[in-house]
């Protein structure tokens, strides 16, 4: 059973953007048990893209094709593929609705140039699409499967796990573990896991590591990745926070709910990421009311109540600084936890003594308030992404231990 | 003169690796007026690559290829390629004294099996390798440059900038200008921008939307591809608000400092987004001290006076509401500038009257309060994202339009 995918688009042979579809479908695929032999980017060329189409439909089962859906004037996917499997075209009056639909609810003008879009093969079979206009299409053609699919991500994903998914023939899978873990180096965590997963057969075992989160992915037969997985878990323990597609923010927000705790942020240098990676979450009002970007001195003193003279004695960055951030906001807002952070995400305003990369983190809580101290080379943005992450991972462990390490807590600082 | 790329790998087929390889040999091939037009990633196995090249033989002029040179049992690219030409392989004693030093010098033992490196068509030039130990190959074969190249980007870069691009033809080079618009939709844009270029010859023209923001891209030769930037920024005007690889949140950063302006962030559905794209930008501390995430109805009483009476008559997410955020923000912050926006991005807590995607987004400025009221249906994360673009593109926009609405602003909600 051959799969091949082919990614249309000038944009990805331009070196402008990088093909992460790629990435999405091999990873769906090996869900059903299958696996990707080719993958193919064409540029948005009507010659090139039918020679490339041709040629995978020579030699493979199942073609997937993106991109090259929509209304403008280099959108000829559906064209080309109409012309060389000899199927004409017609306008799909339900297509036709749901786009009249959906720029009726949106209040936009309709033109007529939108509804080339609604332009299918006869013989085709149309995948709805939820989060856009581009309807997706399915062709069953010799024997072979073909499907045209949109670009953008968001359109992709969920029709290709609705729609695609469901109609592809699916094979007996190897079992694909993932455990993730925030804040544990790569190697730490390779040590702790290989030697206790050492003698089970035909296993393989894989580490990747991603911005202060590590993913230990075990793929082997059903039976050997369940016994890898309990292995996994004791080794680990409470350092995994999820599995697969988990996302730590929602760990924390899923965590306080069941808890009925809630939640305050105090940013200074990641400048609204934490507050934002937790309202990535659906449900987050129920435990977040309300989050502080304090970037002045100023704004941390009106806002949060820190003191001045302890930004005069020792300055923004500074553990209590960290210490009164978490603790005003605990206060101001009115909750169980807060989370504050201050920093140099630079690339400018280090010193000798308060280099870039230099990071307190706090963690406010009834029994006391806990403040880190870290040191991250890193670039602006990657810097601001792992404070998130350990301080998202703070509230986790905090949540997941309670209150253990009541007492010791005031004067705590790693 | 068709140029190609062959990417070996099982890796980048299995979903676990992203490819960057395409994009990098794309910018330095535009870089002397070549361009990809095609890209193949390939299993590693061994009749998959051999079918792959062949074909890449058939049809282009030159043929890159990176990956499988090294030393271990899945790397066979070197006698695919020599068995598919038709060469012998032989050992090449340079290559061997290269390898051996370099593991003397970092005190490694040298086991024969690296010594497979050193085993080199005849006919074949090589590359030399100097951060690994795999040599890269050049051949000429029937009129047609073939290249291999190590697939590790620390070793693939240097040995493409210093002794692949030298090898290449050089053709005369085609300008490629790509513009950014934010908040109009892509078939707005080809309207405005295709019939004033619909005359100049031997322009390509394309687009690329991502969540909010159009890219407009031509390529020409560089007087045609400078008379079309002429057109397009007299068709789109002010609603460019960048090229290439500008991001609207850095415009936004350094056009607030060039004027010497202030901003703060006022953010209920969009829940510090704002905050963290505008701190992402370095050099932010000194445009932006405070933002708001507030989520409860309290939070937005008590951070930034939103009047219970209006929560109560109008709702959180209202035209007012979101004027009183925004005019409390610039209030409390002391700012120039303030943002607000309040909506419901779902996928729960909508109602008929107000549906999920409702968002009201606010300017305030000294000349007055702008409130604008969009629907955006679609999931949270990109509904967060669209409402920050839009929110940042109208700061831009008033940075560069100044008071010329002073008057009909305060009544003014789109």
């Amino acid at each position: 059973m051959r799969v091949e995918l082919i990614n249309t688009g000038s944009e990805l042979l331009l070196g402008f953007t990088v093909n992460t579809h790629a990435n999405y479908i091999a990873r769906q695929l090996s869900d059903i048990g299958l696996r990707l032999v080719r993958q193919t980017t064409v540029a948005d060329d009507r010659a090139e893209m039918r020679a490339c189409v041709a040629e995978a439909l020579t030699r493979s089962d199942i073609v997937l094709i993106t991109g090259g859906l929509g209304p403008t004037s280099d959108d000829f996917t559906r064209e080309v593929v109409a012309e060389l499997i000899g199927c004409e075209m017609h306008r799909d009056e339900s297509v036709v609705a749901q786009i009249t639909e959906r720029y009726r609810q949106r209040g936009l003008k309709l033109r007529e140039q939108i509804l080339v879009q609604a332009q299918i093969p006869v013989g085709a079979k149309v995948l709805a699409n939820l989060h856009g206009t581009a309807p997706g299409l399915f062709f069953e053609h010799v024997g072979k499967q073909i499907f045209l699919l949109p670009g953008p991500p968001r359109e992709l994903y969920p029709m290709f796990e609705s729609q695609v998914l469901p109609r592809l023939p699916h094979r007996d899978r190897l079992d694909c573990r993932v455990f993730k873990v925030a804040r544990l180096p790569e190697s730490t965590i390779e040590q702790l896991v290989a030697p206790a997963l050492a003698d089970l057969p035909e296993l393989e075992l894989g580490y990747c590591a991603r911005m202060g989160e590590v993913e230990v992915r075990v793929i082997a037969a059903p039976a050997t990745a369940a016994e890898a997985e309990r292995r996994i878990r004791a080794a680990l323990s409470e350092n995994i926070f999820g599995t697969h597609d988990d996302r730590l923010e929602e760990v924390v927000v899923k965590t306080l709910g069941t808890a009925g705790q809630t939640i305050a942020t105090a940013e200074s240098c990641t400048g609204g990421l934490i507050a934002n990676r937790l309202t990535n979450v659906s449900g987050a009002s129920e435990v977040f009311p309300a989050g502080y970007v304090t970037y002045s001195n100023e704004s941390k003193i009106r806002l949060l109540g820190v003191r001045e003279e302890t930004l005069k004695s020792s300055g923004a960055v500074s553990e209590e600084t960290c210490r009164q951030m978490a603790e005003g906001a605990r206060q101001c807002a009115g909750v169980d936890f807060a989370v504050s952070a201050t920093g140099i995400a630079g690339p400018t305003g280090g010193t000798a003594e308060k280099p870039v990369g230099l990071v307190f983190i706090g963690l406010a809580t009834a029994a006391g308030t806990i403040v880190e101290r870290h040191h991250f080379l890193l670039d602006r943005e990657t810097f601001k992404q792992l404070v998130s992450t350990y301080a998202l991972d703070a509230v986790r462990r905090e949540l997941l231990v309670g209150r253990t390490l009541t007492g010791s807590r005031d004067s705590l600082t790693k």
